[in-house]
């Protein structure tokens, strides 16, 4: 068997030739469904594509004259300061190769109806900024658009994904906690064991010898992270620390501890997730693992290129250092008036 | 002269009949320039305008088939939290409507461009979050586009707007910090006399015979904040209140007062503008004038609609007040632990 000719796209139809499968199949192993696929046949459906640089979902269009010069935006929610951050960012970059950013909300429909609709506007490019499944993207595969998802946290075969490295962020966020000291550190947020955030918490407590024993299922709202600063309080054997899975979360629970009457760090130490602006802000100024937002969309862009192999970039976020973890001045550096 | 026949749409040439002027009388007169036009002649239009119904920028092709189902928005800056809670808002209630929501951020580029930009995209309306003055909407004369202006301090002639009555926020702002017994309270913010919020400030100063003396420009952001809370105590008789243009700029001057060693309210309180949720977890929580959005956003869409005359809807932002006002408790309100 030969290769394609180098001037017409991959498509199905030669991933399913090269592997000896018939495009059902292809479709299976890449989805992971709905039709269970034996392991080995996915390996060489997967080697198929990796040496013929198929991409599911057609990039040819990507950007090339002719297009509709728009790329869509999917988020579950403009109004959270991570996902405002991350739209301007994309808005500002779009514009920059004079495309223009269709932003869709996911929070009331659901991701999937967002998807649908957004791939029936034959824009030339999609970011999704939802975590996704293999499920989700199957509502996809006959849409002329190409998809590259931003905010993902794990691989999806044959799928161009922007991957930040939550564990490792978690990871380093609660190690800093225990070099503060602290013993007994909480985690809220997600509570999926899969959860990336809780697992580079759980296995930052495990290299340390101290017990994971303090997790709270908290949703991504101010809302309830002001409710789970009195669950935390009410735990037995309470934490001396928290790991927040999101700035929101974070910013309840600040407010929380002070109605308790209790302060930060000295009371209960604080490290959040997403590092947006009004961390900086907060009181006191919360340490945060930083999202590398200006990268994540620079790459992102990069993969909606026509001549991008499918994969995934990888980035690590940053830990910014502040005063909620322990580190530098909690209490006010000079006083003008008394 | 006869009205035009009702099956067609009003152009600007039937104004300019019934006005007894030159069409580019009728331009000059609606977007004061780029020529002087008599004050009578601009009056004769005006009336002409009105009994005409005519819209400038046609809207006829608002929401009709063959439509491309898509609104465009013009925005200062996405990450912005109040333009965040907007733009979340207007993507909601496009996306019930059957309508995409193309998004433009006219920080970088400057509104004249973005406007231009977004009405070559020949969207079925445009909302313009910006502050525009008409010569900026003369750049869109030529369009077959919509536009509503929803973030408009002041009408502007024969343009469709949503104002919301900064002034009488500010005015009910300031009038409740001398409520509390303030007689030195500083404005900051932008610093044009005909700024509204500045004139709410300086007229309930006035109503109470208290000196308007304490103005200070300040850009919306943070850390243009944060460096504000020094100048204004570096003021001769400084504050022991401040009202704030923007909840961006109360963040850091919220920050700052603390980093002074000063508390809130207690030294110096505080009222801010917008009504982002992000001002309910301040630590006070901040008194804030807050925006309508979500009557801003549905009064928006209803002017985009092609039966609506060209006019403005005025609307009044209510004062939630919470603590750095004063009003409410500023210390814990129990503990749990100590």
């Amino acid at each position: 068997m030969t290769a394609p000719p180098s001037d017409r796209r991959v498509t199905r139809a030669d991933v399913a030739r090269l592997a000896g499968v018939s495009t059902a199949v292809v479709s299976y192993a890449l989805n992971d469904g709905p039709r269970p696929v034996a392991e080995a046949t996915k390996q060489r459906v997967l080697e198929a594509v990796r040496l013929l640089g198929y991409r599911p979902n057609a990039t040819a269009r990507a950007l090339k004259l002719g297009s509709t010069s728009q790329i869509g935006l999917v988020v579950p929610g403009v109004s959270n300061p991570f996902f405002a951050w991350l739209t301007d960012r994309i808005e500002a970059q779009a514009r920059a190769r004079g495309l223009a950013t269709v932003v869709m909300n996911s929070a009331d429909s659901g991701v999937l109806e967002v998807v649908t609709r957004i791939a029936s506007l034959q824009l030339d490019g999609v970011l999704i900024a939802n975590e996704v499944t293999r499920g989700d993207l199957l509502r996809m595969e006959n849409s002329e658009t190409s998809v590259v998802l931003l905010n993902q946290p794990t691989e999806i075969a044959g799928i161009r994904s922007v991957i930040v490295d939550r564990y490792a962020g978690a990871f380093e966020a609660v190690s800093h906690l225990i070099g503060h000291g602290h013993q007994r550190i909480a985690y809220t947020g997600p509570a999926d064991p899969e959860e990336a955030r809780r697992r580079g918490w759980s296995d930052a407590l495990a290299v340390a010898d101290l017990p994971a024993d303090l997790t709270l299922r908290t949703e991504y709202s101010r809302d309830a992270g002001l409710a789970a600063a009195t669950e935390l309080l009410e735990m037995p054997g309470p934490p001396t620390a928290v790991f927040a899975a999101s700035d929101e979360i974070a910013s309840g629970i600040l407010l929380g501890l002070h109605q308790h009457g209790l302060s930060t760090p000295d009371d209960v130490a604080l490290i959040s997730f997403d590092g947006t602006e009004e961390m900086r802000y907060a009181r006191p100024p919360v340490t945060s693992v930083t999202q590398p937002v200006d990268d994540m969309v620079r790459c992102a862009f990069d993969l909606l290129g026509p001549d991008m192999a499918v994969g995934a970039v990888r980035l690590v976020p940053q830990l910014a250092i502040r005063s909620s973890c322990g580190c530098g001045p909690s209490l006010p550096q000079k006083a003008v008036r008394s």
